[in-house]
């Protein structure tokens, strides 16, 4: 081996993620130490409990409860726990003791983000996390250096593998969500409870990393929309793919240009179940996977792909970002992030122009269609195309008269306008239920 | 505008991509200057011909025809003008002035990198080369630093736009080679001299590069095995779709383990028309757009996509890399590179082992199966599937006898076993004409 500098890593956490990483630290010590240009010394794992059973075969002497003390002296300290605290505390120590941080921490960053990396920015440390955007698909370089010279219009990611595998396995079954969300459970992908993932809180926390990188902005997780999928049924699905859309979890980050009584450019950043064209490269993502899709404005389409989860692909996210603050402690200099951010205003949903597709069930008599393109029309929202299928009467109750299912595709409305125009037509009296209201993403 | 130090950057070219590197530069200074936290003074841009028409709309006084001025004094000098010399002379000059330098220049680099990356490693200059490997996808920070804690197994790129754009045409609109690529040249995709890229030469570099960088080592490009897509045909891509697949150039580049009579590891990089399954992420790159499907150890499946070329997306690429290069000169420190290179070598093709689709005219006998299983089994080619279709016998010469068409698609084979094997098929008495031999990627 070459007679390389070594460097102390401090590990926190040997779950899922971080006993993955402990396993590669040690069994590519070789190749790591080529790449990073520096020995890297896995000093100790800080784990709840030292007994605790573990992924992968890790020597019993590199555990300790005693995180804070295996942090002092560290040049890297790895965060693999979760949660905030004692997550943010421990980062903050690693911090001011003068150590880079690479951490997995979505939930940490999402809400603690400014305070961690002007900590960072004060003592000159860096804070890299890599896994914490898309798992184990490199999106942070490619947005942070990459496309550094070049603007961010609009990102639209599949950024949580369970919601994308219970949408998928709707589309290809025809399933109902909770009989597919029970098998996701039973296979393991999908957890006890599966409320960050399927009510949006996970793409959320990553949306607003990756607004904030694209955009070169703080986006607090708090002005991100968030809606989850637990309202898509079977039929929707059906509709969708009639239509010749598939419905995909999508988290949103757009670039707003400057307009009337908006001076300055703004941005949105929302999570929703989107209608998204089956030929669109976002489309043809299957199963657990994820992929973030980027326009910019001179690279134009770009899409990352790859798995979003799992603890050893995590992993290999982790360990490149260690090898590169490994290669920054060698060369020396200071961080090379972000010099200036602006801080571009994040819209409410209401601000938001896309495009809707809209199910009625309305009376199948004469004029119910112009009264419903009038409602439309005043409420500034334009007809793209119209759908309209009758409903086979009830069997049991012929009296109730004829129903027919309208589905609506708007061109671009402002989000206000759409809803209150669904509001409108709700109350109209020709219509007897709004079966659906969904976003079209994509152009 | 904040206080930033400036930089001197000189542009050495201004055509397609050159052209619009410069107009970016100058209209996007303030924004460039927040993220690079230096103001990006263009220098001048050196052109053979000052008064030639330029795609932007440049200050004249910027034009030389003295690059070699230009360079002096330059911390940045960006290379965008092709081919080797004066490339590859001002390039050096540029480095050995203390210069970074940002190059789009695939044939430069994949016939003279080493000795420009050892010129930077003596004096610490950094070169950036995004633009060169995939245009607009950012390939070169994930496979350099994301996956620098990883181990590539194998890339599969689709890497030149004019040959996916005419090999996607055949596919959807059943046209044969010639027609789709008169229609190419006649819309711009293909050059008049399309040599470099349906010829595989163009993909051949960008293998080289992207297999330099994926396995840490330094392919030669005479080392790469090339096959360009002049020999398909209508027939084929119809074959190939009814067999479930679509035939795409690709650059695969390989980590071969260390085997009998092969002590280490050992390397393959091909580029050459193969099979893909449909399903698979690459046979859904249509038009001219490129891909690069990377399996990683830890990571496992990803995919970068997006605009292979176009002046204005590579341009992206290449401001990119200024904006890096800027950061870096700002940051202070030396390059953050790899330190060490593995050599591993690159073995010929004869050695690569992957699935074949064979394709045979063979006289309609009994007996002619067995024959040919047979001559396959001795080559050591295990049959995986065979469809065997009668071909109607020629209206005008009825006499001639029965043929049949058997295509056979085989198990993992060795090349040099699978080519003998093909030999001895041809020359077997029962074969009439061996119609094509291709190669399946994927899984
Ligand atoms: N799993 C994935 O696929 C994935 C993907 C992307 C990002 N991430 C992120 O990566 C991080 C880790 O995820 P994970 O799935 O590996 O989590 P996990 O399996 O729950 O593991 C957490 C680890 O942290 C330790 N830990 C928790 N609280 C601690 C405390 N107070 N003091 C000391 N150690 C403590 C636990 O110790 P014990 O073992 O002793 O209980 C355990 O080893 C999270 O931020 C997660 O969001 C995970
Ligand atoms: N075009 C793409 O989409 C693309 C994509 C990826 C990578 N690249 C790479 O980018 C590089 C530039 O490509 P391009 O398409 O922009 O080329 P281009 O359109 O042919 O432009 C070349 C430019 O270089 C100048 N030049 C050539 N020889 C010169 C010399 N001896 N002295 C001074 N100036 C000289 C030319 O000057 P005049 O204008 O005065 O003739 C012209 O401005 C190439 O290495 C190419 O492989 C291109």
């Amino acid at each position: 081996m070459t007679d390389y500098r070594t460097l102390r890593v401090a590990l926190l956490g040997a779950g899922a993620v971080g006993s993955q990483v402990a396993d590669l630290l040690l069994k590519h010590r070789a190749e790591l130490a080529d790449r990073a240009g520096a020995n890297l010394e896995l000093a100790g794992i800080a784990v709840r409990n030292i007994d605790g059973k573990r992924d992968a075969d890790l020597p019993r002497e590199l555990f300790t409860t005693d995180a804070e003390s295996l942090i002092v002296g560290s040049d890297i300290v790895i965060e693999l726990m979760g949660g905030i605290e004692p997550a943010r505390t421990q980062v903050l120590q690693a911090i001011n003791s003068g150590a880079d941080v690479v951490t997995a921490n979505k939930a940490l960053l999402a809400t603690h983000g400014s305070e961690i990396f002007d900590a960072a920015d004060q003592v000159g440390a860096e804070v890299y996390y890599e896994a914490a955007a898309a798992g184990a698909i490199p999106i942070i370089r490619p947005l942070r250096d990459s496309l550094a010279g070049d603007r961010v219009v609009r990102i639209m990611g599949i950024v949580n593998g369970t919601t994308n595998y219970i949408l998928d396995r709707m589309d290809t079954e025809g399933a109902d969500f909770a009989d597919v969300l029970a098998q996701a459970q039973a296979l393991g992908y999908a957890e006890a409870d599966p409320t960050a993932d399927v009510e949006g809180y996970d793409a959320a926390q990553k949306a607003a990393i990756l607004a904030s990188l694209a955009f070169h902005t703080t986006v607090p997780l708090d002005a991100v929309h968030r809606e989850g999928i637990t309202q898509i049924d079977a039929a929707m699905i059906e509709s969708a793919r009639h239509a010749g859309y598939v419905i995909k979890l999508l988290a949103v980050c757009e670039r707003l240009a400057a307009a009337d009584g908006e001076p300055s450019e703004s941005i949105s950043v929302r999570v929703y179940p989107a209608l998204v064209e089956r030929t669109h490269p976002l489309a043809s993502v299957h199963g657990a996977n994820n992929a973030v899709f980027v326009q910019a404005e001179a690279a134009g389409d770009l899409m990352f792909y790859g798995a979003g989860a799992g603890g050893v692909q995590t992993a290999s996210a982790v360990l490149g970002d260690v090898v590169s603050a490994a290669r920054r402690h060698i060369a020396g200099g200071v961080g090379v992030g972000e010099s200036t951010r602006a801080n571009l205003p994040t819209v409410p949903i209401g601000r938001v122009i896309t495009r809707y597709q809209i199910t009625l069930e309305v009376d199948d008599q004469p004029g119910v269609l112009a009264t419903v393109a009038g409602i439309l029309s005043e409420g500034r929202v334009s007809i793209a195309t119209v759908e309209q299928t009758v409903i086979e009467p009830d069997a049991d109750d012929p009296a109730a008269g004829g129903s027919a299912r309208l589905v609506i595709g708007t061109h671009q409305a402002r989000e206000q306008d759409l809803s209150e125009t669904v509001e409108r037509l709700a109350a109209s009296g020709v219509v007897e239920r709004v079966v659906s209201v969904l976003r079209v993403e994509g152009n």
